[in-house]
């Protein structure tokens, strides 16, 4: 141990995710309990290491979160440093405060900061630490597509929440002998997508990796449908890209814009295609929410506990990633560098397919 | 008992609904272990009835369906014998075929019709009593607004789904600093909107019975800005009307229309008008999904059981209703005069008034 | 309203029950948002006024409470002030402090007490009103089972818990051919037993309010299995009386007696009689705990608001009740006059057996 | 793939386990759809293959039961071919009925064999594979003490119905400052009673593979109180021995002799020597219940498809075996072998101690 080593900052970055909680959790009861330092709390991201926004925390204060969704110390998307909205006077700009996160980790004490966050956050964090900050990770992406980690935390929940849903969906669409449409999360990856699809029983499984025509799709429901089978249940990534319009996008006010429509899409092309009736659902952020699962606590209370760890052991610049069976430390720059894909000849694409799961390939 | 009573149809019309296969297999059950009687299921609402679409229904065949969601019998909107839709020869025309319906009746030997359907499914039913048809009603409706019965199955389970899924938005929209809107089902009635709301804790329901502005939603929302809450939900029945706009519809294919967008619209008109970050969720038929709470289960046996002891003393062109605590025979003219709306100064709205929720008016 | 109230005490007293945080949260947002008072919490029941054990509960110390069992406050059963147990210098003596609790009441400037209890907490709180203190109940009983209510928060949750895991239960029973039996509370009355019972599709409930043979259960359990059902599930109330035995308790340390042990004496007897195999399942304190139930919810906020509307009106002396639709001020005594049980003629367990449920009677 | 592969048969032995039904679907449904086979379903294990009860099965047949806990096939504990219980004039004796096996699957004219189930059945198995049947294992066991598979499906819905059931107990435990005991599985290793610990928050976790003390258990209680924290969760694995009396058993009649009872034992003595109130929750049966969480169904359906994969193959003799990220075939006696532990010093338990949980050593 370091012997210089006695307070430990954390903050989440990114959005919310199941489990959060829960590693903060584990860091103030490893740092106080474990190793006798002191934990402090910054609020919202690395905007708190901006304007100053942090706080104690003990061990009363992470009492009862283990099993509760969301993060106490908040969280943004709007929090790079390096590019920080600035709004002054109605008007708006971009500038880089990178240098007061540098300046309040000093003023602050911090031997070590766990930045728990997404790829936008890690590569905040590892030009922090290219500049100096004694900075720990731990990864946080709900859609999974971290190549450096086997899993990360929260994926487990989602998973529960789009199961739980497929298999809520299932009785009205037999009962209704119609085609379900679920869209799922799932920016670049798929994952969500194809293990609800597997655990749900989901007849069409539509991913950003594997290619889909509307062809390809109608004609799983027409077989399902001669072979006697009213009904179906269509799994879709909200990035999985349509045939002729890619990637499909929908404004949300302020000029900005997030994925989301696809399902709507193929539903009504289902529908002209074929007669089948459809209807869509889109389950967007209930699959951040929610209380995290076992698996999902029991990882974040590895990673926080890790982190500390590493932070004591002055491993800095690197992530806590999951090598089954163990949690190990690898580089920051080797954590960011590749997304984890859903492999379209893999093992579990090869099994769905064997059980008569299409792709719409 | 009557002594010709010996075989007794039964079918389920109109949208799919919790609850439905417990009254079915409740039906089935005391048909034939109290009063060995046979039933006769019948496929796909008054469908079923035109082309014969029928099957037999023994104990074996409703073991294990209590907790199911849906109907083993199958529904559709599209059923009604007065009006049907015949496809012939690539054209489209409405004719009358309620002569069919009698004569299938007649044909399977049917003394008694349990007919399980909400408002539409009832009208047709009295319809068909009118013209000799030995019917016993018993009432689906999911939004509960069904003023001849207390309360009816599945609306509880519905009421869970909205709940947890508030309860889930709960802490993404702490832990983003959000208002999170939520949109529920209920189309003329705000019940769901209005008891989630409460179950859930939303600061702010919008119910079709109560209107609202925008100004009232957004000054609710930046009181609580100002007492240092940085976060909202906002609970919106889809049918709760616009300022301006009034009901929202959206085209869901096919020419027709459905209820939905009111959340789109008010998130966005929030975000201009205070800044504060919006996302909606739309819950759709996730709603009608899932199997039936406790409540709805036993709900559903006693409607169920009443109907068959209907039957057989020969009380048709009736509705069984729940009048706390009893089961209750309801002439099916009475029941289905009256919608059950929000009363707007009602003990529950006044309650929920009083523990801070604003209903943006 | 009276011009002096200005101060209102709340206290949660007997067993934890889903719902008591929800009616805290209610009295306090009422009282504080709508009426401008101050909320006193007291600490673990009448202990409280005892040793002056109370703290100040605002809107934000309410926050987040909603959805969670348990109190906030804190219970217990050894908190009667009339016979309070006194361990001094290892000797132990029951004393009446009632004195203390009247003189504190007064001392804390309380012009209003809502106490949130059973049966042994509303006849303290009667004696209290006798003695003067502005008094206004809460009825809290899990089993459901008083007379003055039309039923009370906390039920339907533990009903949820009770019938989930006789949904777990059945997939066992059938694959291993066994008869499981599960042993849930009621130790008067049997109405979790008889509604989860329901709503589980039990082939055999067992209340206190019908007495039962083993052969009248054997009977039922041969009768399935030469129908060709080779499993069965069998609720048991903990207090249903043995044939031979009588109510059975079991010894659970420091002299106290607890119910418990009829599921097991069941499971037992069945398998020496029948040769069918047999396991049992006693679900205890998980039916007290959980996330209280939206129904559970509503009702909690309803009787919290009636509370302080109640105390406000200076209707002291009794206690918020549910006449559906209403929620109603029934006096203390009339409240405490009665239990309510499972009527053995009523229509509940009439239609139960009619869908083919045997009492083993 | 060998030309001469036509049948498979498929059956499920020992204890109930949540995935065995998406298991027989997989096998059932690549077998068919993706192999040409035909599929027989064995009933009740291994007896099913001594009395001829067998079906044919499906795509119908196995459709609907991916989410369903149990085994449609039916399962025992009591079939051991080579040791079977004959009844006979009442009198009973062991033979050895393993020649009927054998001919049997010869008579079906099953190609291949595959068996689902534990330790038991693997050994029966791989003496039938000794003697020429053609075998393909898929591992089972709810405790997940199999060193040859990474994980095995059921242990993950397991833990959820432990760790929501510590999440129910929490509530009670806070409110009523009590030390709550959960009793969980875990004949030989502790597996779910370490992970329900971890992720439930548990104070203290007791295993058979840690020694424990009273004293060490009391220790950490009296430290809470100490800290102002008055309630304890404990969790206990059914056979963690008692450090005087060692593992505990209870009698279930008919001479069997079950674990169980180290949780009651551990809170009266608790009791006795802190004074601190306990309550102890045996789960039993509950944990082998209720739908499979996703990650059981998709590991089930992996093992199913390389199971009929295996055979297709002729991979006999060997077992489908998780090895992240892959599912291997592994030797059966290789399988069987050696039975996996919690390791006392692994990283699991080092950092369960780290945020404070203490193992009463």
């Amino acid at each position: 141990m370091r012997t210089r080593m006695r307070r430990i900052g954390v903050l989440t970055g990114g959005g919310d995710c199941p489990g959060l909680n829960a590693v903060i959790r584990a860091v103030t009861k490893a740092a106080i309990h474990h190793y006798g330092l002191e934990v402090i709390g910054i609020k919202d991201g690395f905007g708190g290491l901006i304007n100053g926004n942090v706080c104690r925390l003990d061990e009363g204060g992470v009492s009862g979160i283990l099993h509760r969704g969301g993060t106490i110390l908040g969280t943004t998307n709007r929090d790079n440093p390096f590019h920080y909205l600035l709004r002054d006077n109605g008007e708006e700009r971009y500038v880089d405060l990178s240098y007061l996160v540098l300046e309040n980790i000093d003023m602050l004490g911090l031997d070590a900061l766990v930045v728990i966050g997404g790829d936008g956050s890690m590569r905040i964090a590892m030009e922090l630490y290219n500049r100096g900050a004694p900075i720990v990770g731990i990864p946080k992406t709900i859609d999974n597509d971290l190549m450096a980690t086997d899993i990360t935390f929260g994926f487990d929940t989602a998973l529960h929440t789009a199961t739980e849903a497929i298999d809520k969906l299932h009785t009205t669409a037999e009962s209704h002998h119609r085609a379900m449409i679920v869209e799922v999360m799932g920016r670049n990856s798929g994952w969500i997508a194809l293990e609800a699809g597997i655990a749900g029983g989901g007849d069409v499984i539509l991913i950003p990796e594997i290619p889909f025509t509307i062809d390809g799709v109608c004609a799983k429901l027409l077989q399902r449908h001669d072979a006697g089978k009213s009904f179906s249940i269509i799994v879709v990534a909200e990035g999985a890209p349509h045939p002729q319009l890619g990637v499909i996008e929908k404004n949300c006010g302020n000029g900005r814009k997030v994925l989301g429509g696809i399902g709507e899409l193929v539903g009504s092309e289902i529908e002209s295609y074929t007669g089948i009736e459809t209807r869509v659902t889109v389950l967007g952020h209930l699959q951040r929410g929610g209380a995290p699962s076992p698996f999902d606590r029991i990882l974040s209370t590895r990673f926080g506990v890790k982190a500390v760890e590493m932070a004591v052991n002055g491993e800095f610049g690197k992530m806590a990633c999951l090598r089954t069976p163990e949690i190990k430390a690898v580089p920051l720059e080797e954590a960011v560098a590749e997304q984890r894909k859903v492999p379209p000849d893999g093992e579990l694409v090869r099994y769905a397919r064997s059980v008569g799961t299409s792709f719409g390939d």
